[in-house]
């Protein structure tokens, strides 16, 4: 049998070329990307041209990325890799709350504030309560859990990718639950907004005729010593891209009511309990 | 049955996002990309560590494209999937000479030199005859073939890479058939050399334990009215890294004889006949 590449032995010759003292969990990776990527290439058929196209679209992904901007992040979430990976890192048991993707959008040591505060500094969008309680599987309250949330503004940005525009801080903060689990905080209807879409995954979703939006959701970082980080959002209930969000983050189990209530300050409210897993 | 995102259901849910209207291969193209990038996924249990090292691999490899630098072509290339889209696209019948891939080095235009011509300008290198003839798949002569030849000079270097310091169009040329269909020129031995292991590819190579040294080889570009484009190179037979190509290119049809001739200017030849394939 030759050593020499052929296009029916190609997975093997390539694999056979790693050396000796290759890490172990590299090499595995390693062999099972190869394996697919030829089996892609096989069952398609790529010709010349597409593999040309291919390498232009690499290429221009990775040119685009800078400091404040990570296209290859952008095309794993689009064609749903992200929150594959997310979902196999992630089981849970049945009861539990369910894992979505963390997003770019987080930032560290956000303010810690006093149980039904609110997170929104600059006073505009449709007033929001968010509340309900942090348990354990067999529906106990967690006591100081840390509920660490942040959503986007009512015109759809983080504050983030408005600094100067938007107070710091703007609808982000951290509570700690109490003895009894509860949690509360005053904020705003989360607005559905379209990922960055100018460069080459907008324009391949373009050609996919895909629209570029996510369904309005708040984020929620839950977490609380001996239970497995929760890294999720809820969903706002009714809104028009829950059935198409741009990157698949989208659950059953995380749309949450968004309920109309009757009050001054807050017209709407959005009640969720977080159920942890326990490590 | 949910429209949302599960990890069983994964493939399905990112390919039914497709809209109405989409061409029909890219389509086809996507939804077979996705089915293969998720069972990688699936299959090795890709961790959330090794998704993050290989969204900073590919943005890495994109950073250091210029127009001088083709890091994912490399990157194609090491993994075996250039030479298999290669494969693919130009599978001919037997006994006709096989293709392998084009390289980044070739240049329109070469110089039109008269049979038995040197090619190499510097004067440096082992001499070498390359002879032989172009034939049809009944071993009938080709009249008015081109045979374009591109190879690195004795340092291992192509001219373009070193423009001022080797000669514009050192070892390069083009040879036209007569009626015989018999082509000589001269040149020298050519030499195995790196590709280029700077960047996050030839990090990668080094963790694989795998060198990035391709055998010694000269390219060839053969057509001729009414056949198949002939894309491919012949390698020195004993070379060191014949076995071993980081690229992958090297088939057992192609590796040339390099015999020892008598003589003052040429102490080498290597005779090779291109077989074409009519259109």
């Amino acid at each position: 049998m030759s050593q020499y590449f052929s296009e029916e032995r190609s997975v093997e010759t390539v694999n056979a070329r790693m050396g000796a003292g290759v890490d172990p969990r590299l090499a595995e990776v390693m062999a099972c990307l190869v394996k697919h990527l030829h089996a892609f290439a096989k069952e398609i058929q790529l010709t010349q041209a597409e593999w040309d196209r291919g390498i232009d679209f690499l290429t221009g992904t990775g040119q685009i990325c800078s400091a404040e901007r990570q296209e290859f992040i952008l095309l794993s979430d689009v064609l749903g890799f992200s929150m594959l990976v997310d979902a196999i890192n992630n089981r849970r048991p049945e009861g539990a709350t369910e894992n979505t993707v963390f997003g770019p959008f987080h930032v560290e040591d956000a303010p810690v504030r006093a149980m039904g505060d609110t997170i929104c500094l600059d006073g505009k969008g449709e007033p929001y309560l968010f509340e309900g309680r942090v348990l354990d599987l067999d529906g106990k309250p967690i006591e100081g859990a840390c509920v660490d949330v942040w959503s986007d503004n009512a015109e759809g940005f983080y504050d983030v990718q408005q600094p100067g525009i938007q107070p710091k801080w703007n609808n982000r903060g951290r509570f700690y639950t109490g003895a009894d689990g509860a949690y509360a905080f005053r904020g705003i209807k989360p607005t559905s907004y379209p990922i960055p879409d100018d460069g080459p995954v907008g324009k391949m979703l373009a050609h996919l005729r895909r629209h570029p939006y996510r369904p309005a959701h708040m984020h929620f970082l839950v977490t609380a010593p001996g239970f497995q980080r929760l890294v999720t959002h809820t969903f706002v209930g009714g809104d028009s891209y829950l059935d198409s969000d741009a990157v698949f983050d989208v659950k059953d189990s995380l749309v949450a009511p968004f309920e109309r209530l009757e009050g001054k300050d807050t017209a709407w409210r959005s009640p969720f309990d977080f159920i942890l897993t326990a490590v």
